[in-house]
């Protein structure tokens, strides 16, 4: 048996071992350290997300989790969604705006609503948004749980832009660059 | 006008404002404070639950999430249910027990798993798994998310209960008590 052989085998071997103790049947750590799990802006400034379950990267397909911290001032695109999504305040605050209209043509004005440390909000479905880290000293982190993920997002200009006018992200995967699987499969 | 048609319409009016600052189309309130959250052990000793977000409380279809705080050497039933659930430990430290081969005929003897503060697990679907916070001084407190509420759940006596001899809780709705609806309305 060549050397080669008996690496693949023993590699073969201590890969057994691993996935038995620490890896569900597809690969992914049972318990992750969430200080350990990559995080990016992903090109947005002020941001950083953490996929702390996610479909591309752990195989979930009914709900994702993300760890969101927005430095002072910085601000999502206004947007919506098909799908629930819960906040938790972990710490910072801030301001959600929510067009509960989003049913016309456009969101329209949206309701301001203070979210403040250990306080839970949601976004019904299809509700345009907006969240700001209206703080000017403190970021604000949020736990983020989604439902039916890939999330599809529309993204608005403004309140009032209509929603035939909205640009469509879908996927919307925060995770491609770190996934490094092929387009096509995904 | 009599007195009380007054106040009627001035309460109606009232919670028109109200409804439209703070509450959802459902009239769920879109910002909680989860300290102010009904708290429960539900009969459980050793358990506090609260329902961040729910489908009987809060009208989710999709989602549901959980704050939990088990008292030093409190344990869950053994158990599963056909729903993806995501745990994040926000403070103290236990063990996971994850009987990974739960295709059996009975789960058969756990995995073991040590969790602790800012780590993430999660429970793949139909595995059976308990949790126990082994720490002798401290709570251990986790953000619990699953999918397709009302859970489901199976309950084992011991790890080697054959399936078919589970006791099926369904729908598990932890806010029964909380939520005065007629259980016809369930």
């Amino acid at each position: 048996m060549s050397g080669l052989s008996i690496l693949f085998l023993v590699s073969l071997l201590f890969s057994n071992v691993i996935e038995a103790s620490i890896f569900s049947a597809n690969g992914v750590p049972i318990v992750r350290n969430i200080s350990e799990l990559p995080q990016s802006n992903y090109g947005r400034g002020g941001l950083s997300h953490v996929t702390v379950a996610g479909s591309l990267l752990h195989g979930f397909k009914e709900v994702e989790v993300w760890l969101q911290t927005f430095a002072p001032g910085s601000v999502t695109s206004i947007h919506r969604h098909s799908c629930e999504e819960v906040f938790i305040v972990l710490k910072g605050s801030g301001t959600l705006y929510l067009a509960a209209s989003s049913h016309e043509k456009y969101p329209g004005k949206p309701q301001e609503y203070h979210i403040f440390p250990n306080s839970t909000f949601h976004i019904p479905v299809n509700d345009a948004h907006q969240i700001q880290n209206a703080n000017e000293a403190e970021d604000l982190q949020v736990l983020v749980v989604i439902s039916r993920p890939p999330v599809k997002v529309f993204i608005y200009e403004d309140w009032f832009m209509p929603h035939v006018a909205a640009k469509l992200k879908f996927p919307y995967h925060w995770d491609e660059d770190i996934f490094q699987s092929p387009k096509d499969e995904l």
